[in-house]
């Protein structure tokens, strides 16, 4: 029997290496199917070996979310166990005021500039009002704007040298922040009229030339020509403040217009103001503020394992904090703002989170920003002779100049941290379009992702540090 | 001037509530492009607004796997700041002979165990034997056979009751997983040849009916059943071992066999269950004996708020812990021996990380298990006449008391944490059919990780806080 066995299987083995594999697991199944010992293996391969090409892993995304949600949770608890609950949101209101300090002279600097900061806009249009009625040459003229947008933007950093007040440092930010973006308003305000002025002259000059009659723009399209707004019947009062007011740092004569204001959406907006701020003020005093101050020894000691884990530690509440704020800012706030004033052009931010790489980040992540620079810095420079690189390194000087002056203002220091870390996308922007052309585009995304989670808190680590040196030392 | 303009104005009005809003939209494009000052706005909405219909958000799943990578290192750096390296290789050599224990006898009765594994199946194999022969009635070897795997699974409880030695944990914990194995293998072995029995019994009873001559297999399929090995050519002891290496629960007389051993294969597989188990073992030393001793005082006092953090914080290494275990065991370790013994059938898990709901991961996590209570508890219950309802509670009760076995025996405390934590499933498989069936099957995936990430560690502070109170007190 054993003999005849081996025969068989020698046979067997014969029979394997003529048929194809197929075939004999066809046969051989067939032949097991026959047996009376329920046979249940089948040959096949484990999911996770490559020659099984299984690829469905679509259950590990529901993974990382959970586990991303039970660390956050367990982060909160370990929050509230370790330092108690120490959101107030009253405080506010005394870091605002100044109104708990003593030592306080309640003369509110702040409150007095962000009032001064409506006198500005008003000497523009006189300026422009008197050089569309020809009582200054052009030339004079725009050499006043320009001194006027030095001036206002100025003023704060003048104020704080010259007056001898403590200011204190939510309201000099608010300050610098309002004061940055009506020096952003006024340029694109003065360059837009300066354009239309431009092309006015010439198109008479050209009239002249051909003595034609001056033509009518109604004989283009009656209906909806006679609505449109032409220079100079723009420079009116209402006009300046819904340009100041409309969420857009790019002038125009003719916004984009809604027919009505949609409740509903309003109202959602409105709710997401309001709760979003609560919640913003309430992670900055919960977790941000200790995760700041216990992050100062290690930095002090300059004991790097320590600063990295500390780095870390605060890069999570600083990046989610960092996340409420743009939905905040980008998308409650200027839509509540554009459905209010029946602005039709919603375009605040681009879908960032998908960037392939750095520089698509740093261009849709802020678009009124990134529309204003390539409006009034980027085409211009170009247009001036200058090559798309010249143009691209001034719009790049300019946003760092302003990311510093943002920083630096408020905390009255005057480092560079803000600028060489704007000064740091370059190089970053080409690393990670190193990833995105070797790795894929998912890999570039990763670079951008990571240089937002970990270079914010470097950043606000360096000036906390130093700001802690030098206010907190006795 | 300004009564032409508003004249103008409310023509454009009346002219916008007649013509379609998209119209307005162009021809006030088309006339506000013709203006010099370079409009840039145009109506649309954000993104985030629904009615902008943006849904590419794949950038945020590298989001979150960033996130989750980052705070996973925070953590690991925390670890080494506060718990220093403890990862010591050769601790495990130590455990498991209880070498550096100043007390210990030097019997290793785990070992004397191990080795005595051997017997059971040899004993099997020769009832089996002499079943074929005819030496005993069918039914006295099967009582037999029962008497001697109840007797193989009981061995380990009673080794621990009748000796006085001291069990080292991981000694005994191995020796009844081993056990455990055995006792499946070998009660698949007996149920196997007792329906390979029984079959020849009623095939030659009706063929002594129909008075035909045995039909010989060979008939059906020449070449490839000349291979096929029948009852009772199979009871011979190096089939019987081959069984017992097999990365499988289900005895079957021809395993579906591979033709060569993939080099590459091989030692991708070594290299895995090496590397992974030190792995395991530093993670081990490293993050979870810290955890699971800095949740005991938590534990002790009945401090809900903390428990709950502890439970979180323990949660985490936890996981990881058992998917390396996962990865570990049912591909690299199964894998390997499947490619050493030619064993084809490579199905050792199915795509549980998918899973919609509870009752379908717990079918797909362990395939060797499934198919074994699929094959030799549920079919056979339910031929026998029960209904499915009861052929499942069956399988369940098996597989809870298994559970509570494989922890109570080791640990000598008989509670019923595992026993109950089996026990919670059905309930919670209905819990997850309902998120799946109200949510969509995403939902019930997560009630399936949530359970698996938050249920284990439970489980685990219970026995331990059990345990640490019954041993450590002094």
């Amino acid at each position: 029997m054993g003999a005849k066995r081996e025969d068989n299987s020698l046979r067997y083995r014969r029979a394997q290496s003529v048929t194809t594999a197929e075939d004999i697991t066809e046969k051989e199944n067939k032949a097991r199917r026959l047996q009376y010992d329920k046979p249940c293996h089948r040959p096949r391969d484990s999911l996770f070996s490559w020659s099984s090409q299984f690829t469905n892993f679509t259950g590990l995304v529901n993974w990382g979310f959970l586990m991303l949600t039970i660390s956050g949770l367990r982060l909160c608890l370990e929050n509230f166990l370790k330092y108690g609950i120490r959101v107030n949101p009253f405080e506010w209101i005394i870091v605002l005021t100044g109104y708990n300090d003593e030592n306080y002279k309640h003369e509110y600097p702040s409150i007095i500039l962000l009032c001064f900061s409506g006198v500005p806009p008003v000497v523009c249009l006189l300026i422009e009002k008197a050089i569309a009625a020809e009582l200054f040459s052009d030339k004079l003229g725009e050499s006043l704007q320009i001194i006027t947008i030095l001036l206002e933007i100025s003023l704060p950093v003048i104020a704080l040298h010259l007056t001898n007040q403590e200011f204190n440092i939510v309201g000099i930010s608010t300050v610098c922040m309002v004061y940055l973006i009506l020096f952003l308003k006024l340029w694109s305000y003065c360059q837009t009229n300066h354009w239309c002025r431009a092309a006015k002259s010439k198109q008479s000059n050209s009239l002249r030339r051909q003595s034609l009659s001056v033509p009518n723009c109604k004989d283009v399209d009656d209906e909806v020509v006679t609505g449109i707004v032409q220079y100079p019947d723009n420079l009116k009062l209402g006009d300046l403040f819904y340009f100041l007011l409309a969420p857009t740092l790019c002038y125009e004569l003719n916004f984009p217009r809604t027919n009505r204001i949609r409740k509903r959406f309003l109202i959602k907006r409105i709710v997401e103001v309001i709760f979003g701020m609560n919640l913003v003020m309430a992670l900055f005093q919960q977790w941000m503020i200790p995760a700041v101050t216990n992050a100062l020894d290690p930095f002090s000691q300059m004991d790097y394992i320590r600063i990295t884990e500390r780095l870390l530690k605060l890069a999570i509440p600083n990046h989610l904090l960092w996340l409420c704020f743009f939905y905040l800012t980008f998308h409650s706030f200027l839509n509540l703002m554009g459905e209010l004033l029946h602005f039709a052009d919603r375009n605040f931010y681009g879908d960032w989170w998908n960037a392939r790489n750095i520089s698509v980040f740093w261009s849709s992540w802020n678009m009124p920003v990134h529309i204003w620079a390539v409006r009034h810095v980027y085409v211009p420079v170009s247009s001036m002779g200058y090559s798309k690189g010249v143009s691209a390194i001034m719009v790049f000087f300019i946003s760092a100049f302003f990311h510093e002056y943002l920083v630096s203002v408020p905390l009255q220091m005057f480092r560079v941290w803000a600028f060489l870390g704007m000064m740091a996308q370059p190089p970053l922007a080409v690393i990670s379009k190193v990833f995105e052309w070797r790795l894929g585009a998912r890999w570039g995304n990763m670079v951008v992702w990571s240089s937002l989670i970990l270079g914010q808190p470097l950043a606000i680590m360096m000036y906390y540090h130093d700001y802690a040196l030098a206010h907190m030392k006795p």
